[in-house]
This record gives C-alpha cells, structure tokens and sequence, in this order.
C-alpha cells in the first residue's frame, strides 16, 4: 500500500466541481465572476476545486488564459479546499511544462489529460502520464473521457500507472461502470477512484470510489455533497431517492454540450460566466428552457 | 401501475441463467445433458431459466434447434421455475411466429430480440416488439445488446413499449449503468430491470433492478443466488464482498466470446455440452486455462 | 491463375442488378410482377441478374420465401443471363444447405455472404467461406457490405479465400476504394472484382473492376449498361460525363434505406414490388418525391 | 465560377508533400536536414510544399516550433514553389492569430484543419473554417482526415464552405472516394480536390481532382510527379501500371503511424530527421524492415 493515511481524510475525497471558464469576447479571464463562484462553490460545502477539466474548456483555451484560470482560482480559495487542476496536452514535453507550472503555481494536485491525434500505443499512454508525474511531486488524478478524448485508460493501462508513487486517483468519465469495478480489483489501495457525471456516482461510491468530479456539481453543489455524505455514511436507501432526483441533471448534462450547459445553467442562477468560446455554440433556447426546468425542478433555481 | 402483484413474489425476479445449447455434430440438441445441467441449475436454486438468450447462440440455431431447445428445457423443468425463451429475428412476422409457438409450448414469458441488418428507425424498433407482444398473452422482457446487435433500445425507445401493458421487464446488457437510472426513472412501476453480466449486478439491484439474466450463472448458480439474496436483503457490505470475488467471471465472459467460454466452463464441471456451432470457434487453450483457474478460485471446480 | 478464359466472355462480367424481393402482405412472392421486373431488365442489357442480394432483402425473408424468389427468377431469365442468388446466414450449416438446395435449382453462381451476431475470427470467417464453396461446384462470388453486416473481409481473409478454386469474384460494398486496389494487387488473376452502388463504378473499372452488382442498377438498368461499356471500351471521359450524371442515384440509394428506395423507384416506373418487410418502413414522402426527382433528372420517368 | 484562371497553371495543383518535422530531444528544428529535404523535393520536381500537415505532427508541436517549421521552409524554398502551410487549432481565435502569422511570414496558402474535442455541430465548423479564410488574403485548402479529427467535413459543409471565395481547395483525407464525387458534383468549379494517400491518386485525378498531397510524397517525389504527369495527359493505362506499383507505400503508410513511417524513410534516404515526438513512439524494428522493403521495391533506395 503506497499511502497509510485514514481515507476520507486527508486524501481527495467528496465532491469536486468542474469550473467553467468564464472568457470575455477580448480573450481574457473574467476574474470576477469565477471569484464569486469560487466563494459560493465553497460556502456550499464543496471537498476541492477542478478548474481545466472538460467542462473548464481546456481544450479551447491558450496556455495564458489556463494559467490565468488557475492563477484566479488559487487566489480565490486561499488554500480552504484543494485545487486540483488540469494539465492536458497531445505532447508529453508541453503536459510536463503545464504541470510544474501549476505546481509552483502552488496547486495541490494535477488532474492529467491526454489528447491524441494519431492512436498512441499502450506504451506510449503510459510514458505520458508517468512523465507528467515524475516531473511534480503533488498528487496525480488521470483522468480518461473516451466520448471526447481519441484514446482511452483500459485497465491494464491504469493498473500500470498505479505502481507510479504519486499517481494516486482516477477520474472515470466513460460510462462503462463495471470497468471500474474492474480496476478497483486490479489496483487495490493504489488508487482511489473517483466517479464522473456518466456514472451514477451512488454506485461508484457503493463499489468503493471516494466521490466525483464533475460538471454538474457546479449547478447542485449542496445536493452533491448531500449525496456524497449519504453514501459515505451508508445511507443507501436515503441515497438512492436523493441520487434518482438528482440523476436528471446528469441527463441534460449528456445530452447537451458540456461546458455550454453549465455556462447557460450558472448564469441563470446569476453567475455571469457568458458563452463557451468558438467554435463550440451557445445553448440553444431548448436547451436553456430545459436547464431551467431541471434546476427548479431541484430547487436550485426559483 | 399495470401490476399490483408484490415485487419478488409472482413476478420474474432473481436469477436466470441464460441456457447454452448443447447440439452434435450432426445437428441434434443434446437432450441428456441438456436435461442435467437444468435439474443442475434448479437444484442450485436459481429461480428461472432462459432458453435461447446470446450465450444459447439463437444466432446459429434453425428454428427446429430452437424448438427442440424449448421443448427440453420445458419437459426437464417440469413447471419447477418460470422457463422464458428467446424469440430472435430480423423480420417482425418471423418473431411473432416464433413467439406464438413458443406460448403455445407453454413457456412462462418470451425474452424478446431484434436483430438487425438494415437500420430500423425507432418506430419500426416499436413495432417489432409491440406486435411481439400483442401475438401472445405471456409476460414479454425484452432485450438489448448494442455490442452484437445493429440496433439498441434508446430510454426513448423503452419507455414507450413501457406502455404496452405484457412488456413488463427489461434485460439491458450495455455496461452503461446511469442509463438504466434513466429508464427506471421513466418507466416507474410499468417495467422491471433485470442486470446482464456488462452490469454489476449488485449496483443494478442497488438502483432498483429484480435480478439478472446472464451466461456466467450457468457456471455459478449459488453463488450468484447468494448474491442476489444479499441484494434484497440490502446487505450491501457483504454483498460488495461477494460481488468483487465474483467478478472475474464476468470479465472473463467479457473477453472471450460468450458461448465458447460458457460451453468451456460447463464441459469442465463435467456437462459435456460440447463446443459452439460454425463458424464460432471453440475456446483456446489459454481461453480455457483462464476459465479453469477462475472456477478453480471460486471454488465450483476442484 | 486459375482460369484461363478470356476476361468478359464466359466469365460473370457487366451490370448484375440486385432484385427486390416483391413480398405481398400474405407472405407470398409475387410472381408477375417479379417476372415482369426480370424481363424487362434483360430487355435493357444487363449481364446478370442477382436475387436475395442485400437490396433484395435476404435479411428478413424465410427460407420458403428465399427459395421461390430464386424459383421465379430462374423460370423466368430462362437461362438467358447468369443468374447469381444470394445465400446469407450466421450458421456454416445453414449457409452450406442454401447452396446446395440453389446449384440443384440451377443456379450459375452463389453471392455467399456472412451475417454475424457474435464477432467471428479471421478462421471462422474463411471457414465460413469454404465451406459455402466446397459444398457446391458452381463459382462463389464472396460480398462484404461492412456497414450492415458485424464483420468484413479484410484484403488478408480476401486473399486467403482467392485460393480457394471456385471462389472467383468479389463483391465490396464498402466506400473504400484503396482497398480494392490493395486486393487486386494481392489476388491478381485468381479474383475478379464488382464494384457496388458505394464506390465510383467507373474507378473501379479504371483499376481492374469487372462491373457491378448493385441495387440502383434495377432502376436505371441501361444506363448502368452503357456506363459498363464506356469503360470496357476505355472511353474515361464520356465515362465520366455519364458517371456524373448517374451518380445522384447512388446518392439517394446511400441515405435512404436500399430495400425501400429501390422499392419505392420501381413502384414509381410501374412495377408495383410493393413496400419493404416490416420492421424496416417504406419510404416517406420526401423520400419518394426524391427518388422521383432523380429519376426524372435521369429520364428513366416522365 | 470564382477564378476563372485555368486549371493546372497558376492554381495549386501537382504533388505538395507533407513535409516531416525534424526537432532534436531540446525540442529545436533541425534547420539544415529540413533544408536539405526542402532541396530535394523541389529537385525531383515536386509541385509546392506542405509543412505541418498530418504528417508534419501538428498536433506534437509548440507554436514556436511551428513557426519555426515554416520559417525554415520559406527560407529553402525562396519563392521557388507555392509553400501551404498548415494551420490546425480547436479554437476560432487561436487558429485564425496561426493564420495571420503565416501569411506574413509569406505562405503561398494556408491549409485549414480543425481540432476537435467535443462535438461542434455543423455551424460551429463553417463559422471555424470562414473565420480563418475571412482573417488572411491567400488562398485557403480546407483538410479533413475523420480518422484522427473528431469532426469530418461532410458533403453539405463543404458545399457551404465553397461560397467563401478564398476557400478554394480541399484535401479529403478519408478513403470514401466516392463523396469526393459527391462534392465535385456539387461544387463545380468553386472548388479544386486534392487526393490523399487514403484515395487512390490516379482516381481522384479521373473524376476531376488536381493532384495529392501527402506524407508518401516525401519518399517518392518523382514517382509521385510521374504519375500525376501520366494523368493530366489522360495516360491511364500507363497511369495505372505506375499506379498499382506505387500504391504500396501508401499501404505501409496506413499501416503504421504516419510520421514515424515517413520519418523512418527518410532516415533510410540519408536525410537524418529523427524520431516522432512523444508520446509517439519510433517506428518499430519490423516497420523499418518492411519500410527498406517497399522503397527497395521502389528503387529509391539501393
């Protein structure tokens, strides 16, 4: 066992929000808004932050703008909660600079990305991720989204990587959940396993896992964390009406684009986060109709 | 609701073993040993069976194999446990055929398949099913595999034959969990989801589900019905337990092509049922090493 | 090689329409009309004609149904064009008694093709192949459509099957045509190649390519015909013009569904074939006036 | 028609190689083997020059060495062919500033390639490609390869994107030769077609296309300039026997990944430029062995 510490302790755990990344037209952060979410995320009992996930739009932001994001969030949540944020790259030398910048940056874990263009082979996926490792000594969330990303952590793959010392967690977001079953046999102690908004994160917790990064947990901070207090204390019957409540903001949440989801879902709770940048498309007005619906529908929204 | 009747009592629940199909060279259903490994499988206290599923290869079988498959099946069960065969066709008119000759056996319900070669929109994909089910007045599950079939069933889909008041169960064998949330959330207490072995089944049971239908429980009967008995007793520490340790087998059905692997195991517990139809190929070497030591390490192979 | 007769003499050569299936709502195969669609299509010039193709509906016909379309056919062509029917299944022993049951028919060839529910390995699927081929003395064209059907013949299984004596032609229903160039570099004179309604028939032909077996070719048979014969005679400029032209059908035959677009065309020149086989849906009214467009555009309506 | 200049003089037509991208283990371009390569491409009559292609890995490159890249190929060039340079971004903003910067560094062309990571429907792709063409004043080659990019330019987008009058060229990656007929039916003569190694290049040139570009021209410049010589001069018999000798190194160009396949070839040819930038690994023992082989086979190397 790599790590003795007591889980739910120390270690990652609970409830971490994707933030978007709220960008002005001229390209820049907008400081403020991303505060005000930060302040409010946190009053609402969020375990960490996750600026540069998916939702955060990593993939349509410059360097200046990400190290801009991570720079406002840090400032922001004045070391309450961890801030774990992405690196993500095609190119292990560029996802190496992006980590230990963060990482003097002061962050308190890196969530690892890999993007791809050409199929990379198993060799290579795992080359990537132990480099971006063993250039940083904070912890390592990797991360795979096989809808979005060309390739994917199968778990001979993630297995691997779990005899790196500080690769210590895994954010699933494919929806396959009997392949995290799967990895938490593999890995045992290794690793922790966090749940994405593909899975029913109930059941990853039921399973093992250690609670969920994702998107959603923006829009329903308090009720994610109910959920995960639920499930930790093993309230499963509480859990289950709380999780099949909640479950259809996941739904709305796959069925539209991620990052203009949640963008179109703060600013109707007053967050003034504005679109997602091009070539991705605001939410159409179906689409914020039923955002708006499924927020009242959680009281989240009145 | 279409169903007063107490859930776990008259209705299907628990586990059901999808049946292989045992057929010589010359083409001949196997009825000796097909007759065992039912008095086998009921002994174990498995609560139903299922002729014909993917694992009975219905996909290789003329119609008299299949017929011959349900008419054993039947005479060995003798009106012990709820017997439900798989109707399985490409053509609407073929599948109601089969269905009324099927009821007409005396079978307890019919596990409905499409098949697919062109694509089939959503109202075709509701047509087949519901003239299916209109063709009998036995209890319809129907079935989806996206892996081995052209089509799916969409929640969409689901919730819609949800109104036809004999389909009344649903065995989803996608490893997408969350979306058998979806569909219970949908379809409330107008249908009954039964996990396939893509699930855990221990989480679908935790989210609501009756049981499971699947290939590996021909190979662990008890454990399997131990299994399920945690679930419903919501036992759900002892249950994981039992879970984790059962697990291999799925990953093992998984990986190797459904009925080589089943057929494997079951020759090595001593029915010898021979090896799948052409041009299916019979299990490897290192296949059948790997089924062995799963067995052997869930102690139902010495 | 294999066969020393000249190319496009007595070997299988030109235009070869796939026929529709005209089912009527008993179940029956309506003789006139089909016999009415086979004399005018050798009216027209083709070369061959080709029942129970995927246009033809294989898919979702019974055996009984199968085995009359081949009946009318032949009585009808009277032995003035080849005629090459379709023998399609998952099962080697059903495929294997197809053919039998066609050459004593009389057949001049069989379009052998593999359906699949489980994924079959390169082995099986040669043996599938053989198998059909061994079991019968006449020459074996071998078709791949890998948008409809689980598997595909790779150019590695292709080239294994060009040793077999009596498997003399390719059909490829894929949109790739690189691969026909790797094959016919690969096969050399142990293997003609028919180009389908998804590539450029006049780039197949420039590369080596026989003619084509296809359902668009019902339609607008002679001008299939005088495409085959521009590119027999090396004329690839007027070739093209014509190809242009006719390309807009195959268009038309790749969005809707081929059974039903081919059905719906024929019903439009007055051969009333009737609607597709349920599940699969006729063709919308957009469809239809579609279809009817490009035919006019082709002359082939008024 | 938007230029009425004729075809092959002024317009970009011919053989454009995707040039490699030599960078040393501190990440630098290797100026002088670029230089050197630049040299012998234009000496073996290629017709203009493509960096950061597919095969110039992009999607591996820092800005910096992407400019840098185009740095150095305009300066070995010296306005001797038309040098396209390619431009590839997910974001709008982004890959129009990679625009601009190119055109006043002096690129003859820009190729325009997007990234994608989630999907971006059909609007964001037009608004992705317009915005790029609208930023510069030189013509604009639109490029699609589905294989790697998450998004594909289907038929109806490039149709739209024809009306953009600087959009005057696309290079379709894909291997459905057939939609290339598609679009040239639909887009006259708005828009120019050039092959890729994934088509067959003799058969684009029939239907209509202006030439390649690609990786395998890097290997074979002067074959690659033959053969398009043999099909403006509507030579395609000659055409074809240069055609079927050739169409093996695309072959092995699809086989393996495509910049470590190129670079191993030309390290083969004396031109030192390294391995593919990680996390892509180099090219195997086997690949270099079959690579030597087929450019033996070729006589291009001894």
């Amino acid at each position: 066992m790599k790590n003795e510490t007591p889980l739910f302790s120390s270690e990652f755990h609970g409830v971490f929000p994707y933030l978007v990344s709220p960008v002005d037209t001229a390209g820049e952060v907008m400081d403020g808004v991303l505060g005000d979410l930060v302040e409010h995320l946190i009053a609402q009992g969020v375990h960490g932050l996750t600026p540069l996930g998916s939702t955060g739009e990593f993939a349509y932001l410059t360097w200046a703008q990400r190290r801009r994001m991570v720079e406002v969030v840090l400032e922001a949540n004045a070391g309450r909660v961890p801030v774990v944020a992405g690196v993500a790259s095609t190119a292990t030398a560029d996802a190496v600079q992006q980590a230990q910048a963060f990482e003097q940056m002061g962050v308190d874990g890196i969530l690892a990305i890999m993007q791809s263009y050409f199929p990379i082979p198993a060799s290579g996926v795992v080359d990537y991720f132990t480099q971006i490792a063993q250039s940083v000594t904070c912890p390592i969330v990797i991360y795979t989204n096989p809808r979005f990303q060309g390739g994917d952590l199968t778990p001979a793959i993630v297995s691997q990587l779990a005899q790196v010392p500080t690769i210590r967690y895994l954010k699933d977001a494919s929806t396959n959940t009997g392949r995290l079953l799967t990895i938490l046999n593999r890995v045992g102690d290794n690793m922790r396993i966090f749940s994405a908004s593909a899975h029913i994160p109930l059941a990853v917790m039921l399973i093992g896992g250690v609670g969920w990064m994702a998107g959603p947990a923006c829009l329903i901070p308090m009720q994610s964390v109910q959920l995960y207090e639920l499930a930790k204390a093993e309230k499963w019957g509480e859990g289950l009406a709380l999780q099949k409540k909640l479950w259809r903001i996941n739904e709305v949440f796959a069925k539209y684009s991620l990052a203009a989801c949640v963008k179109a879902g703060l600013t109707l709770q007053g967050f003034d986060v504005g679109d997602p940048l091009p070539p991705q498309q605001a939410l159409s007005a179906d689409g914020i109709a039923e955002v708006r619906d499924v927020l009242v529908e959680l009281e989240v929204l009145a």
